[in-house]
This record gives structure tokens, sequence and C-alpha cells, in this order.
């Protein structure tokens, strides 16, 4: 088993209604070691895309795409939630739903970093139920980039993200897949 | 001259008001290689300070806060902004002002990884004002901890944060100090 899926297992916390905490090593405190060999594995899995750039979205994307970036030696864009002053008048927005804000919140990306010739790997922390990376998938859209790969830390298969993403028709990979998470169990893919 | 002060030069901009534009390569677009220069040469100026955790804020912090964690071996908890479900009741909060939204904003760290042993190295994108990373520091305090050094990869010396931190008695630490960005100039301490 692998050093991540062994984490969720030991310090992962099933917090019941499909909740997986695991904001000690992956979204509030962050293993450096650990991200580094998330980001190895999503790299080696997306080797043969030929990617030039990776985008994914603040927060909790953040440190999973660096990894990723800095074994791939491609330059990563997080889309921002808010603009800040120094971006453009002209901006990528799409709204997207927050599970967390129980809100709509905007994901904008700059035009000057996300251009018609660039091929799009999308890195987050989690593939859930999709939304989130549906709208990365439309920031790169709107640009008239194209995806090229979806890669995520965890995947939490029962919320059926994967299903939302597949008419894409891009490989879509994740590090640890969570196929049932009833009852209190933590069980994945293999 | 060091990548980091070459790229501000040939990529940054100056747009007045203090305002310095990094986004292709610090905080919206990310060079994975000049963060991780970033990150070594952080973690070589706190080498001897015995820092058992990495304290910074989300957003933009994160970045430089990993790889300075990856090159110390230390995790890194950044604080969040919004209090994420998966966090427990007791909490330490506190409020700062935000430049970009023009209000004050919450500093929140969960105590289960905050604690009174830790001995905190505080890494931002930038030191400026010093308000964010005062936030930090009484977070810190807030649990007890000893805050042991402040790192920035930028230092907007005009904007006088470093004098704010002085008392604190720890060493601060930034890769490039600008002393004046007055008249559409970009001017290095060095």
């Amino acid at each position: 088993m692998d050093p991540l899926k062994i984490r969720i297992l030991t310090e992962g916390k099933n917090l019941g209604g499909g909740i997986l905490k695991v904001d000690g090593f992956i979204n509030h405190q962050v293993d450096p070691e650990l991200m580094d060999f998330c980001g190895r594995e999503l790299a080696a899995r997306f080797a043969t895309v030929n990617a030039t750039k990776i985008l994914t979205a603040e927060i909790s994307g953040i440190a999973p795409a660096l990894t990723t970036a800095m074994h791939l030696q491609l330059p990563v864009v997080y889309a921002r939630k808010a603009k800040p002053i120094t971006m453009p008048d002209q901006i990528f927005l799409t709204l997207t739903p927050s599970h967390t804000k129980g809100r709509m919140v905007e994901l904008i990306v700059s035009p000057e970093y996300l251009t018609a010739d660039e091929r799009v790997l999308i890195i987050d922390d989690f593939l859930a139920s999709g939304q989130t990376i549906k709208g990365l998938v439309r920031l790169a859209q709107a640009a008239g980039a194209t995806v090229v790969g979806i890669g995520a830390v965890i995947e939490k298969r029962f919320e059926g993200g994967r299903d939302v993403l597949t008419s894409l028709g891009v490989p879509i990979e994740a590090i640890a897949v969570i196929t049932d998470m009833s009852d209190g169990k933590i069980v994945f893919a293999d």
C-alpha cells in the first residue's frame, strides 16, 4: 500500500456524510514529503500527455499542483477566488458551488497565463462531485486551451465526479480512490 | 544577482502605489523551479533556528512555505481564512487587515496542529506592512508556541513591516528586499 493510503487509514477521519478529514497532512497541515510523493506519482501518470501548464484552484489544490509541477517542470496557475488588484480588468471567470461555503464561489484566471496554445493538466486535492474541476475545465475552454488530463490526490468515487468528467475523453487519475465511506468505513478501490 | 531578483526586474511590474505585480511567477502563476530556489534559500537562512513547524497564511504563502518546508523537512500549517467543516469548534482565530479586500479577514488555525511545544518559523510571500505576519505571530502566541524566525520571498522595506516585527527579537529574512518603488523604479537593498 502506498504512503498516501496508509496515512489516510492511520490519520484520516471519516466524519460521516462523506466527509473525510485529512487536514493533518493534506489541506491545513501539509506533510511535504507525502505531498512530494503525490506530485511525483501524478507526474508519472501524466508523463505522456504533453501538458504545457498545470491548472488548479486555490486553496487546497496549490500544494499537490505545485509538487506535480516540480516533477513535470511546468508552470502552475492557481485560479483565484477573488480578483487581486494586480489582475487585468478582462479575466476568465466561472462560478462553481462550494461545499464548504454552501454557496457559489468565483474561479478567476488571468488571460495572461492561460492561452489558446496551452495543453492543460488539471490537478486538485479532491475529486468528489467534480464541480470545482468542471469549473477549471470551463476556464481552460474559455481560453481556447486543450485539457489533456485530470488528476487528484484523493477521489471519492461514490460522489460521481468521474462520471461528470468522462465525456471530456481525457485521462482521469487519482492516487487514493475511495469507493465507500458508509458506516465509518474507508474502503479503497484496490 | 539571484534568480528571484532577476525575475522581478525582468517580469515584475511596478503598478504604482507600492503595488508590485509578480503574478506571472509568484502568486497566480507559479514557476516551480524559482519557488524551489526560494524555499532552498529560506531554508538555508533558518537552518540553525531549530524550527519544528512552518506557519503561513493561505493563499499565496502556501507555495513558498511548502518549498521551504521541503528543504527543512518540517510540516507546514497554513492558516485558513474560513473555517472548514473538518475543523474542531474550538480554534485559534485572529483578525488581520487585508490589502486586497479592503477589510478585516480571519486567520484560523486548528489547535490540533499548533501546540505549546512548537518552535514556529513563519514564511510568507510578502513582508510589506507586516500585518498578516503579525496575525500569524498572534496565532502562534495563542497556542503558547515560540516564534523562532520570520521569512519572506519579497520584502517591501519602505512599508515598514520589519519595524513592526523587530520587537519580537527573532531573525527576519527576505530574499529580495526592495527599498524604493517610487517613480516606477524597483530598487533592491543590495
